[in-house]
């Protein structure tokens, strides 16, 4: 009985239960670079529109762990080889493929930190977690980079019809209660196979694929690029960036150590390289730090333009936001300045913080992320957006842009 | 008290509970001529390839009642007059929307009955309810001839989003299990209103009517047209064409009498206007003298090819079936024939029950049931075939027609 | 690919997708002794209160095979082993294990036929199929009739905690819409083990135990148990009884030939095992001989019980049912019969047929069907009868014992 | 369609839509003091061991609120009387219910302030409320106190049946994951009525309330009082006790400004009333506060208890803890000690923080909180305890108490 002792069972509201099947995944999961993740909301202000969209980045990566031995079971099943090693190192790299993202992942990406990709980092803590413990990640880095042979195992992870997008829209679509975005998971992994080192889908899944696709679009437009989710996005990027002029400028703001290292240092992807503080810093970081430090702002930073920005996303006063096909006019812009200026006092110089156009894209299907294949009753493989009955690929293909501009609310 | 013994809510594992609100719809429900709906599987043969699709239309006739008092709710809350008449009127017009289906409705129009539809029935049956009850489904009857000034009323029982649609790709696909083909109920009534008269969505609500239309689709072909299910028809259809001819040619086959009453009579149209018999008898007809019948004549029928035929059903010995986007050649079904002639020992004039070809079609999306329209909110209202930034309009309203071949599996 | 032909994967709502795992399980699945589990609904007139429970029998072997599957693997996981030969015979002896119920069986068992349990035909038809295949049943059988070793395999398929209970409380739970009745299989499978050849459930699993005898009693009183259930399968005994008296009298009745058969001869226990007629005509028995009969009865028997009682079966015109703790007097009995008498006409020796009482019990968990044990982290086994925090020991024991009366509602 | 911009529809994964009904309830909703319940967890450290249970009181105050307005409903429907002040105030009532919850609510409650009762501190909101709303709120707080004279209304708020348990048992089910504890509150609800001014539950209901008794019991062993749940609060509890007495003895810890109140006053019931920065401070502290200070403290704080007990929150390196039916022995206490201060070198004053023994119980039904009354047919109104067939009232009034121990890990 003593090897039951490190054997774990979870229990998930969506699949029931998780083992954690052996003892190097249960030490890489009890490690203190996987837990952070329990303090890292998975939709990070999307709960301010879905208010039970609060699960973790930690709760997706155990369900893509499991839908993950799910896959390699029906692949072994219909006549693949995976050793115990492959099986082990395919868990190992889907447990810790978000490990390297931070809090509010997305804002901070353009704010706190500069060219500095999530992935990347889940690599850095890959390889420190590789020493740690002896190589026993190798193979799993392997196939996280997409250097080992096999390379399906690599497109379980990463690719347009992976286990992480599996894992997500299910999971994104329960909590959030859009249930238009569920997809059926249990049936495209029982249509998984494998034909030249490359996962293709059995032709009679095609409908879940055409369903994968369309809960993606739908979860992308009402969920995560959902109006007010993007403009609290913004606002907390306006926050994070003026946080950092801030403190550059001396003002000495109440922060977490790390989030006080992360407002002082000009932190991009070389630094991480050069000094281990950057990464030290980093896995110390998640929501509870920017919280924490944006909530007390809002009292108490002698900075107006900063307490002004706090205390507005606290309070959920957000700014208004327009979508629009096409982009705003420089015109538009100035003149929403200028009524801004005018009526809340804000000088020339942080009316960027108000003021502001941007866009944001998403593709329903890329061919740079190479294709989602579908194998016939004749052994053909045949790209899904030319096979299709129902979708076109035109629009399969087009990104759809749409360009927002943001201002206060009080200046209508 | 008394006013409640009346009163009676049902069980439904999809919408919970389901109240019956008043003494008419109680009265017409408690009446044998929708009791006779028990009786009748809403999805004819599809259990033999999902075994828990066995659900009646009785069933879908009560939600398809419940989602109706839903949709007027939200219609009334956003300021659309319905008197308690409308409404009454409008819950027993779609409560007996299917009461003029027969047993595997599809299979019988085309065998025992020429040239009646399930609607002219259904109509027949209200009338005659209308003449016992005192008038009391007038109201009722002119909105589901679409006579009545109020025309989303009708809209609502019967258009390309009525609640008929809502209720049976919900229900279909809860009891086959094909979750892909779940659509956003609430979402969808929540997002309904009223302008000039027309059903229309609010533009908020256009991913859950994506949905709804993709939905649509994957059950047409997962479960509706799947190829088990069409074989089966099939089958039956040659089965009740044959029962028919050897009725004629003097045997006697076993039946119930209304059974035997369809297999004597050439019951069209025109019968059920000028002998009440034929309605009389089709309200007596489920799916339960259909199969007693064929279960018996499996074994007992002296007509060898009706035998034949009844115990290929029973044992699910089906008939192998192709389907093609193209017609199949004439030279191929001789060639078929041909062999099933050698093979099986089948006389030339009955071959037509062994091999034959024919083909199945369906819209996603017709500008023949009407648009489905999109309320913006500048007030303008679209079609959703010109807005969808998904679906492809000419994909949308291109009917997918399959041709199938069916043959005898033992001649390969 | 050739061996993959034979595979079979079924949808279910419950589970979502169940594997036909081999050769000889999936030629026993297509037979038809086990196809006509489909023409028998797992409720009988248990719709007739929740309208969408008419799933079928075949439904509940299946959704049992999968349980026992599941059950099978944590066991192996956990160290008990189990041959490859002994999993087979595992899940035939469970897919079969309710082969030989008839359609409504409950009525059937106390009118159509006498003394012939279901366990019993069950038993019969699996030697037959046994011969069928050449002997590929025996272990199945062993394991069925508790003559194997390995005890356990015998308590999955019958005894207070069997997989058997477990799919139909869920099953059952499921399609009635009973939420209340539902059980964590998942749990309940995941804390299976066995110690000393006994099935035994880990400690931590008590509360679900405790779930499970909770939901087994709502069960019983909520659906097996509902008023309205009973009154219509007392009716419909009172229809057969009627229908077999009738036809000893000489009056020949509508009726398919096993039907008829039924009617004619006098089938108990022994006759099974002389006249293989009697088997023969059961397996061709289901629910589509009873109802097309009762259905035909309704207007065409010259008797004018046999169609008064079956005109109020399918008109629902039901008994009155009143339910006591105490036994009714013999006073109130004939009271109510006079009554019956005098207002319907009803000759006197027809009386038995209108007016007539009963009891029904049910026990929470009872010693003669074996305990559920439960095993402490110590190693020690015990009862959950003696071990529960709340489940009152005399109160689970104690059968709960209903008396019951019908006569027409017309005499009030 | 200038009023609709108040109207607010929220998803909720369990109960599909939620309204917001009117305007003063949504500027209630709005209002800072109700958003702080968007920052603290529902249960606490209860994620530790079900990941996804990380939902905040926010969504249980709005899951609440909607089933208050479907038990209103039900009410009004059943014929007593409920004025629109009366419901808009019910449904204000049940909305701040948890309002003056503060983070890790029990841990807090025995650490950080002293006795001081959420239900006070929500009273003391609701006035605050009161002032700025105009006295809008005025019957709400009437109701909650219990001095309204139509007293169901208030049991819907406080009581053994009441809509705020209801909600929690199924919320706090469904994202565990812990099925057995699903509750079916739509049933309940449409069971209830009102008679002599007490809500009690029709007769036929009586299963789902012995259901919801069940239920209770399970959530309570299964999650509230887990034993990996217990011994983190209990580690909670230390940190906060440890921090408070370092702070007072002059260390600075890092703390947000709210936090820093707390760890440097005396906070206890007579503070509340005589100085407002305590209620101030309250209404700012969340989650956010507790966890960014324990998670700096691990690795800053100087005193070395303190940085250690912290790190091991962070961690999860949990003390040990053992259950038991009886009193832990004064002697077994003084051992642990012994062992504790050997091997971790902790001085003697510090070993409270170690070593400690509590006892924590429940009731599964207590009539201090009143009785949950069922009605008969005959209009008799009796106590479940006294009705139950399944249910022992010996057991059910029984507390059950439950004593354990803490102790290091290492030590054994």
């Amino acid at each position: 009985m003593r090897t039951q002792n490190k054997k774990k069972i979870l229990n998930d509201p969506i699949y029931g239960f998780i083992n954690i099947p052996d003892q190097i995944i249960f030490d890489i999961f009890e490690h203190k670079y996987f837990q952070r993740l329990r303090r890292i909301k998975q939709l990070g202000m999307s709960h301010l529109v879905y208010p039970s969209a609060v699960h973790s980045r930690f709760s997706h990566a155990l369900g893509a762990t499991f839908l993950m031995g799910e896959a390699l079971n029906t692949i072994r099943y219909k006549g693949t080889e995976i050793t115990k090693e492959e099986r082990e190192a395919a868990l190992l790299a889907i447990l810790l493929h978000d490990v390297g993202h931070g809090p509010f992942s997305h804002a901070l990406e353009y704010s706190l930190v500069k060219d500095v990709s999530h992935e990347k980092i889940s690599l850095l803590i890959m390889e420190k977690l590789n020493i740690k413990f002896d190589g026993k990640l190798s193979l799993a880095i392997s196939i996280f980079k997409d250097e080992y042979h096999k390379r399906f195992l690599h497109q379980l992870v990463s690719s347009q019809l992976d286990v992480d997008r599996m894992d997500y829209l299910r999971r994104d679509s329960f909590f959030t209660g859009v249930t238009e975005g569920a997809i059926g998971t249990q049936r495209i992994i029982k249509m998984i196979d494998v034909v030249d080192d490359n996962i293709v889908i059995e032709h009679k899944g095609i409908y879940s694929i055409e369903s994968f696709l369309h809960s993606r679009r739908i979860m992308y437009w009402q969920v995560y690029l959902h109006k007010t989710v993007l403009v609290a996005e913004q606002l907390l990027m306006s926050i994070l960036r003026r946080a950092k002029e801030v403190s550059k400028n001396g003002e000495v703001l109440f922060a977490t150590p790390p989030l006080a290292y992360f407002l002082n240092e000009d932190v991009d992807d070389k630094l991480f390289e050069k000094d281990e503080n950057a990464l030290k810093n980093y896995t110390l970081l998640d929501d509870y730090d920017i919280l924490a430090a944006i909530k007390t702002w809002a009292y108490n930073a002698e900075d107006k333009v900063l307490r002004d920005l706090s205390e507005r996303l606290i309070n959920r006063r957000f700014f208004k936001i327009e979508y629009s096909d096409k982009e705003f006019s420089f015109a538009r812009l100035k003149k929403l300045k200028k009524l801004t200026q005018e009526k809340l006092s804000i000088s020339e110089e942080d009316l960027s913080y108000y003021v502001f156009t941007d866009h944001t894209s998403n593709y329903m299907y890329s061919n740079e992320g190479g294709s989602i294949d579908i194998l016939f009753k004749d052994g053909k493989v045949k790209d899904i957006a030319n096979v299709s009955e129902q979708l076109s690929v035109a629009k399969l293909k087009k990104p759809i842009r749409k360009y927002f501009i943001c201002y206060p609310k009080e200046i209508l």
